[in-house]
């Protein structure tokens, strides 16, 4: 039995609130329980050099957690004066699945940043900004076309991510800090509302697993990611 | 007549939260109107190098602002490999005016870090910081009390900080974004409860100013800082 | 039809040349078509602070691409300053790939580090340094026995690297660059000799992929692996 | 009794040799006793961005210590790859400070960089700059209006700076390292020649000071920058 | 007697590979002995900003050691964050000593970078890079005339770089890594083809050493220079 | 004819005034014309890790510019963040050519540190410091024997250096920038007293040279050398 009485395949408690920040184009607070990310949509009417000339826009990401965010204090990036690999590694996860929802022709000549910082970390942030990512992504690009700078909605699908591990053997979705301390094998899975896969990323902890296990843990990650396209909805209906 | 109907002594809607983090030792989200700064403090069983067989312990800081706290998204500085002067300036602010609050020999050969990170800026986001920061630095000390770690409480006085300006020739407190912008003389007052002077910083942004409007902006940050000591007795009585 | 003739499940001409440094503990110069990556490995009698005080020991890697291993000149990273983040999310990959061919325990306070540097790219550098590296590896800890330093082999299993994708709809194994570029799906894939799976990563380059195909492309890597394992039993045996 | 019989409100020994570079536009070696400043002014017909486009100039100051300019030789800045908090500070401060010397439009689109080097330290190296800086920049300005760069001076009064603390209970100015260490409040004032305040900068060492402690310290820094004043017109004239 | 029967005015075993990238647009392998410098040169249609406007080009180079080329294994650069002092060094001389080949005017406006990255060291690697560097940039060059780009081949002279040292009072040419550390006098020599220096750098290791040394070990590098000579021409003829 | 009149074979004026600090155990400000270097040596009880437990002592020195000791105003090496190739070579040469001048066995566990910083600058600033700091040096060495910290003097011989080229054509020493900028050969000389040679460091500017050329300015370097040697001599009688 999970903490807080949930089974295998349940969610934590996911709380995806719009519009939190004053400043940003788009935003979102996204709470997977005691895990908690902001996430700012930033428009830029720039394109980074690689894009600049092709007529296509850019989607981007950042990604940081505050010192006190984990169980001990971590040192801060910004006065270490470098990000780490687990950050760029993270935020280059984040820019390329949001990259997946966009059709980035139709957003024209410009950039979308989003910055994902934690707030709290319990476990799964990397997934969590994804997932709250898309929400504010998709209310900067609203905005966009309500103030007329675009005539459509560049928007091409939904995506949302899961992580997913095996715990003692068996599959659970969602894990949380504790759970993650103690899978054998640890995955996080990114895929559109409608069940294709935009990447998948897992690893043995320990010992090396078997195929079959593969199958089982996105089996039940592609299922969370159905529910959580439920709550990416309700929250950009509200 | 200033935003929201405030007079010129008025402070903005001042919100003190205690107890927002689930993993530091004390922690505080302070909020001054659309400024909000959480603010958490952490315990190292360790003193630096310059405290080292003093027998006395240390309080510091670090400041942080979220790349789209502000109107304009900024570069975050963990990407770009350094903090900023500004930032090293407010941080060394923020560790002198909190070291004021406690007798570091009673504190004892540890650290308290206090992260101070600003979710949301409309001016005035270092005095929010270090009026957060005691009631963040208050909590964990008492907790170390509470855990028997110390006999007796290190704080020694509260500490409460305050901007003042004068705007369009009129002494105003606590200074929202706009405000400061256009503002003659900016300055910053950090005090004790009680009215002991800990910090002044005082500019002039454009033209020089006379000794009385000192003398004038002194008073009325000091009246202020009683009320801001008020809200913080009422945190940590919570 | 691929260059050179090669059908879908195909590999490069893959050399496994053991041996190559005249200082390195162990070392393999892995060539993989037109991709060459030098792995050598290391062997220092310190562990790195995380590890220290558990008694068992460490396997870390470093990557690195010569300037000119590319089609066009690249930065040195060394004269930027810094690693970039594909630099530093390779060699973390490399690092946990070949710790999981390893007991740690069995290996002692002390670190192998395999330096992987591409001195000609032509896709497929990460796998390739894997397959090589696995090859360096095992030489190292082999002259650990022989100068009876350690009483029996801490090597666990083998571990091997291949790169699978999607290109024109067909699932091709060993990508050379060109493949890479236009592929829909990239993935690479880490197992052990007899089939396990290490690490499995793959994404949609444009268009989200359904889960049949990662399937597919799951079972061409396997089967690949195999082959590689037997290209690394004859680099050992020589 | 001060050490070379100084009584409270007595200077040190103040020269401001004026002309001591023979590249640059401007300069003054200010020596405040044993405090030994050498300041240049660098004019570039060029602006930084944040000013471009506004018509106006920009005049902007570092600061450095050469390493053994103290008792105990200090690391290089250079060496160590960034330049600390107390430096960014203190040449953040020289830079407003003499900011509000000059009329910014009358200088035209043209920068005047003040480079103020601590050739030997034994405190009040920043007041020393500020005052010395001045009459480096004054230099310059007069250069550009005496090879008709410049129609008119954009010099719109003189900015001079000094310590104050409050030693053994008495407010001392000009603090010598030796006094500054032992001080309880330490306070840096920048002030026009006619009285009026660019910058008050007041710290509590130790214990927070009352109201009336500010008011002393100001009154008699205000008397010793109206005798500085006469020293750098009395360099101007030289 | 010299390792390998050497007698002192021998050179090692010296092998110029011509061509050995698949991409640079020219390249040599330059072994000396068990050190093996790969020089790569690489064409760019643009000039650094110092000889912009000038309508010269530019020849420049870069200089590596892969860690674990020497004995011990050292840090990489790259991990450390910037280029050492010795590396810099290095590559300053190389980058000199082969515009000493070229006419840059006729050259036109681009720039010939030179990276040369010590795949394993046993002394010498920088007379061992400007030696193969030289072949690298000759074969580039005459890529450049063969694809009609310039019209003249912009070499004016051939340069080749030796070691020379006092090992045990006698001078001795092409050092190893064991006779240079034990060497009295170290020296570089750069010279043309037919014996006109280019650059001469001598270090006392120990004692200071007399006129008449600088002498003779000059006139032994300017003859191994001369045998040097032959190996470019016959790797060029390749 | 040179300006002021000086002989291909004259220096400049040359001061070399010791103990202008305060602070530094040994100082010497050296003036080779309007070439003014600050040399401080500075005392440590300390070795660093390459010596450590060898039972020797070290000599190290640094280099630095004032940003405005040039005609134009460079950039300050620590904003920028790192320090140039061109100091780095500097500061290396200056230390092989100080520790050729001690017995560092004699020095103990001790370390001096040359702090050589430009004021001004008008060429042969890199020979400018080694001949000063010699003489801080051997001030910092005479201090130590002094405090009887030091039986005897670890100075072994006294080191001296001057710069020396082709200006059209003639072969003159001790170069002012403008001659520098326009000799076709550069060389730095650092010698001994007696005439022995520490180091000898000669570029081609443009057109290779012949040996002959070589050996007349080495000639002209050393006699050069034993007049400077006066000069240190006379400064450390006073």
């Amino acid at each position: 039995m999970r903490t807080n009485g949930r089974g295998p395949r349940d969610l934590r408690n996911v709380v995806l609130e719009p519009g939190v920040s004053k400043h940003a184009e788009g935003s979102c607070l996204a709470r997977f329980g005691d895990t908690h990310v902001l996430c700012t949509a930033s428009v830029d009417e720039k394109v980074p050099p690689h894009v600049y000339g092709t007529g296509a826009g850019w989607v981007t990401a950042e990604y940081g957690m505050l010192p006190r965010s984990t169980h001990e204090r971590m040192a801060r990036e910004a006065a270490r004066g470098k990000q780490g690999g687990r950050t760029l590694e993270i935020q280059r996860l984040i820019g390329r699945a949001l990259r997946a929802a966009v059709d980035l022709r139709a957003l024209g000549t410009r950039t979308v940043t989003l910055d994902c910082d934690v707030i709290q970390a319990d476990g799964g942030t990397r997934t969590a900004a994804i997932t709250g990512g898309y929400v504010a992504l998709a209310l900067a690009l609203r905005g966009l076309q309500q103030r007329k700078t675009l005539s459509r909605n560049p928007l091409a699908r939904s995506v949302a991510a899961v992580s997913v591990g095996l715990v003692e053997g068996e599959v659970c979705v969602d894990l949380d800090y504790g759970e993650d301390s103690t899978a054998e094998v640890d995955m996080n899975v990114v895929a559109t509302g409608d069940g294709a896969l935009v990447e998948v990323q897992g690893t043995a902890e320990g010992k090396p697993f078997p195929r079959s296990d593969l199958d089982r843990m996105v089996d039940a990650a592609l299922e969370a990611i159905g529910r959580l396209k439920e709550r990416q909805e309700q929250a950009l209906r509200g």
